[in-house]
């Protein structure tokens, strides 16, 4: 256990006499809006603290005890949040050319990754969750198919808990994973809460998963943009996985953000088995009474209950198909004053931590209720039909991303590859990838994203006409 | 002028009854040690904020203030620090697999975006500062000279000023580098503070360089790990360089510190002027008292005059050449409290910004006039030969570094590519890189500073013996 927390120490050194000849520029003092309890503990890599990139004291220190929380062999404190830990755990895993077996609905840093280092990119696509517009977490079955299917494969990488909160079997997966000697990673961006407390989900590193990619700042109280990696076993080379982490890293790491992870983890430590007991009532509260609502619906309380959701995440939808995410997340926000995480087609997130205390899970109780009865019963319309068949990749990403592109409308589009990422935003999941084959389907989708005023990213828009960037013939 | 810093519109947004079901996972509380100061000011994308990544509300204009203030075409606020900025701005300038003429003295992120896409690297040496154990900044003749024998060179990188303070003539390069139709990226970290006021030197965005990289945080009162990143002119793909900006920069980006860049030049916008005057008068009386000591010396006056020498920095060493660095930063630390930033073999440096008060300079003059009194009088001994032939490239960067390697002594080591950086920590600048050729003189500097217990970097120590990681024949 580290003696005293980073923040503590950063603060008893902001009250010595040591005046800094040294970075950062503000010299510790309140010079504008900023308060000096911000600005007093913002410090570079002076005598007696740590540099991150070599880390020998109290960052060690405190890099250690997080892997003792978590069961991991080693772990990195991540201060360009998961987006540096996916691009470090990627390059780190596979050599550049590789081929990289991903989950389609992965972050966009694993595209990133794949980008930069080359590599082949073959995709999991899970099964969507019954009545709901996204995916259920890979399983090992399918991991089982892809790997028997291409014997070149160099890693795997899924996402669990996804963004939505379903929860792969990270257990079965390692298995499959290692009987083919390659490294799991996991990106456990949304579960670094997992594990600290019975009725919640394990842990992927207590797993075994190879490399564990964890967001401090989404289900932790830690601040935005920090993140953990931890490594476990010996596929994955350390010097190799450091390389990286010093590459997509600044140099000059935020003390700031380094103490806010500290403190999170201090707060799992010290008061995490109460605070979690707590928030798994008030969660199962809100659950059991939301039970009465007739035209809303929610992911099952079985999920939960089954380990496969976690208990984070609020899926909020209507019976009602046609009525979009977004309809619920603008009344919650507007008439109630709930600022919900993100809405979707046909969805709307809420998200719930440690941190909230009774009121929170009342206010929400309250409004849905109430939406509740007011919402139309209508009969349930058509949920527009969002699952697409899997990609067909005809050049590597860096090719196509890399390539010489031109403008087309979608009907002359269709039979090109794609020289760009095409995505709804939120959630970001690509539509298409660079190199990837445009089909009738996926334009006839994008035709009807685009009629309902969905945001698109990647495509082209002039006088409201849609056109996409295709790779230009050579 | 953007109506209301970021800042004040976050503690505006706290005391609001929103209530955030979404990331970061504190809600916006106190629930360890970090302040609510801290927590209530750290939030994601929500509703009347804006996303970094595709600016559009209050960060775009932000953004545009930067601009403006610094005379630049369009401006980045960045989170990753300048590592981020300058990953991205070689990423942007030449394409994978080209080549680009650097700085030897760059920061470790330009070696690294050149291994990332695998460029050939040439480099510029430019002459020692006299008497002192470092480099000029480049000058336009060098770069003329390189430019002319190399014409396959897609972009040329610069540092200045440099970490010890040295000012390149940048208006020179720009009209060398665009006479051959190329862009000129400047790490501009180190003078962020330059041209805000009458007798600071010139920032490069006004010189004409094509992309320039601020540390915000280094020389203004902003918060570590920030920078900004400036585009200008017609030479730089603005798609391909926010491509970069979106890789290499976490996806949750922290409010917290752009709500420090956006304060740090409000306080340059509101008070600079009065800020930068008094600085500069401190400075300069401080120097002036200095001119009394015997055995100290700095860096001459002259060159702050001339503009090649940067206000902020004092680089500070003793006449007797066999006083290290360290015995400086060492004696001003521990028995004045005097925290400076860093020493190198030969010297020391301070640095001195607009948050210093007039108490900071009496502190510092005060312990440099004892210590000179104290320093004994011994004749000039010799300084050590840091100053190394250009580097013998045999293969590039990428090759190099994903190569396969042996451990080898250093007598067998010569003569072969070198399969990582070497350098001594700090000021980190490379002896060797990938792919380098280790020569006997390379060796007996390796020995001499092992010998002298300085801190290398990159090389093996195995009972007390020195090794080099060497590229395996294959």
């Amino acid at each position: 256990m580290v003696q005293k927390g980073l923040f503590e120490r950063l603060a008893q050194y902001r009250e010595t006499d040591f005046y800094p000849y040294h970075m950062p520029g503000h010299k510790r003092k309140r010079l504008g809006a900023l308060p000096e309890e911000l600005t007093g503990i913002d410090i570079t890599e002076i005598d007696g603290f740590d540099n991150l990139h070599q880390a020998k004291g109290i960052l060690l220190d405190l890099q250690r005890e997080a892997s003792r929380m978590y069961g991991a062999d080693e772990t990195f404190y991540l201060i360009n949040g998961s987006t540096g830990g996916i691009l470090s755990a990627v390059s780190a895993a596979v050599p550049e050319g590789g081929h990289l077996l991903m989950a389609r609905g992965c972050h966009r840093s694993a595209y990133h990754a794949a980008y930069l280092r080359r590599l082949k990119t073959s995709y999991l696509i899970p099964p969507p969750v019954e009545g709901f517009e996204f995916y259920e977490a890979v399983n090992a079955e399918e991991v089982e198919q892809a790997l028997k299917a291409d014997p070149d494969i160099g890693a795997v990488l899924i996402v669990s808990p996804t963004y939505e909160g379903r929860i792969a079997d990270v257990r079965a997966i390692v298995k499959t994973v290692h009987r083919y000697g390659i490294p799991l990673i996991v990106d456990e961006a949304h579960g670094a809460h997992l594990g600290f407390a019975p009725r919640f989900a394990e842990g992927s590193c207590t797993c075994g998963a190879d490399l564990v990619i964890h967001s401090v700042h989404k289900t932790l109280p830690a601040l935005t943009q920090t993140a953990l990696l931890h490594v476990n076993g010996d596929l994955i080379d350390r010097d190799r996985l450091r390389r990286f982490l010093h590459i997509y890293q600044s140099s000059s790491p935020s003390y700031v953000l380094m103490a806010g992870i500290g403190d999170a983890l201090d707060i799992v430590a010290d008061r995490g088995r109460e605070r979690f007991e707590r928030f798994r009532i008030l969660y199962d509260r809100l659950i059991n009474h939301l039970k009465e609502c007739k035209n809303l619906r929610f992911i099952p309380v079985r999920d939960v209950e089954q380990g496969r959701q976690d208990v984070g995440k609020l899926v909020i939808a209507a019976k009602n198909l046609s009525v979009p995410g977004k309809w619920i997340y603008d009344t919650l926000r507007e008439k109630y004053h709930l600022q919900c995480e993100m809405a979707a087609g046909g969805y709307c997130l809420a998200m719930f931590t440690i941190a909230d205390e009774e009121d929170a899970y009342c206010r929400m109780e309250q409004a849905l209720l109430e939406m509740d009865r007011e919402l139309s019963k209508e009969r349930p319309g058509k949920a527009a039909e969002v699952f697409l068949p899997p990609p067909v990749v005809v050049c590597s990403l860096a090719e196509a991303w890399d390539g010489g592109w031109e403008i087309a409308e979608l009907s002359y589009a269709v039979g090109h590859p794609s020289a760009d990422f095409v995505n709804l935003y939120p959630p970001g999941c690509p539509i298409l990838a660079p190199g990837e084959l445009v089909t009738e389907e996926i334009c006839r989708l994008l035709g009807e994203y685009h009629a309902r005023k969905l945001t698109l990213q990647g495509v082209v828009l002039e006088q409201e006409k849609l056109y996409l960037k295709i790779l230009r013939e050579t």
